[in-house]
């Protein structure tokens, strides 16, 4: 089952290789990982995404609790929360596909953030699916780069916003 | 100095720990990483935001390319690139501030992406200091919770798009 944990740590030499350390060492994949100061000095938030067995999850959140950096640990799968991730993509855009690129991205609301006169560079925000989605169709058209952020998550203060 | 690293890297497990390794094992703090999927399987690309010396970051990088997993290092720093990041704020908006916080989503282009009796939730693309700017001017209405994705980067394709 895929998991989204959040996890904020102390900026410290060494905590973000231990951390991966301890899915590696189980035999984990991590799918995404995204790391960046908070609002706090000195504290990080780090938002992992990866597949496997809960009970494993579950032993590797315990441990991470116990690293001394790790401040806190929320496994956000199962509960409500909003996920959006980043992407920047150059897709080839020349008099045959510039149009298309355009409609594609306007289609996405996706900025074109560079232009040359052989590519857009297109930035697109949304949910892993529509990520995905504007990728197939750039694909092609002709990618020459591609950029994403992988997930970051935030929890649903209350039930009357879910919509 | 401050250093903005791609890597593109084989999905396999470690490669993330032994990268973050390489780094902490000079003393260096990585101030943010992305890392996730690129359009081909069994690859990730992974940018690195690290501060320090250049000749230590050099070796750093002759490292990186030593390791199994890793495919390509790219040192964007000194050379033409876009970066960008993304923000999600939950920002408290009550009948007093409510109207503030929409005003101040607008004027940067953010998006409200969830709704609370209590709170809103921004999200916000663009360059470090504009996510730094809008996170100053929410702190006084009062920032609840807070995720950054970290910078991603590519690189501009050719002079002419420069603007």
């Amino acid at each position: 089952m895929r998991h989204v944990i959040s996890v904020l740590v102390e900026n410290e030499f060494g905590a973000l290789s231990r951390i991966a350390g301890l899915f590696s060492g189980r035999g984990f994949n991590i799918g995404s990982l995204c790391v960046a100061e908070t609002a706090a000095p000195n504290l990080s938030e780090m938002t992992i995404v990866t597949r496997g067995s809960d009970e494993i999850i579950e032993q590797i959140i315990k441990q991470l609790r116990k690293l001394v950096p790790v401040r806190k640990v929320t496994d956000l799968t199962g509960t409500d929360f909003i996920d959006r991730e980043m992407v920047l993509v150059k897709v080839k855009a020349n008099t045959a596909t510039r149009a298309e690129v355009l409609r594609i991205a306007d289609i996405f609301r996706g900025k074109v953030v560079d232009v040359s006169p052989t590519s857009y560079t297109v930035e697109l925000t949304g949910d892993e699916k529509k990520v995905d989605a504007i990728i197939e169709l750039f694909k092609p058209i002709g990618v020459l780069e591609l950029v994403r952020t992988g997930k970051v998550a935030i929890s649903r203060t209350t039930k009357t916003a879910r919509r």
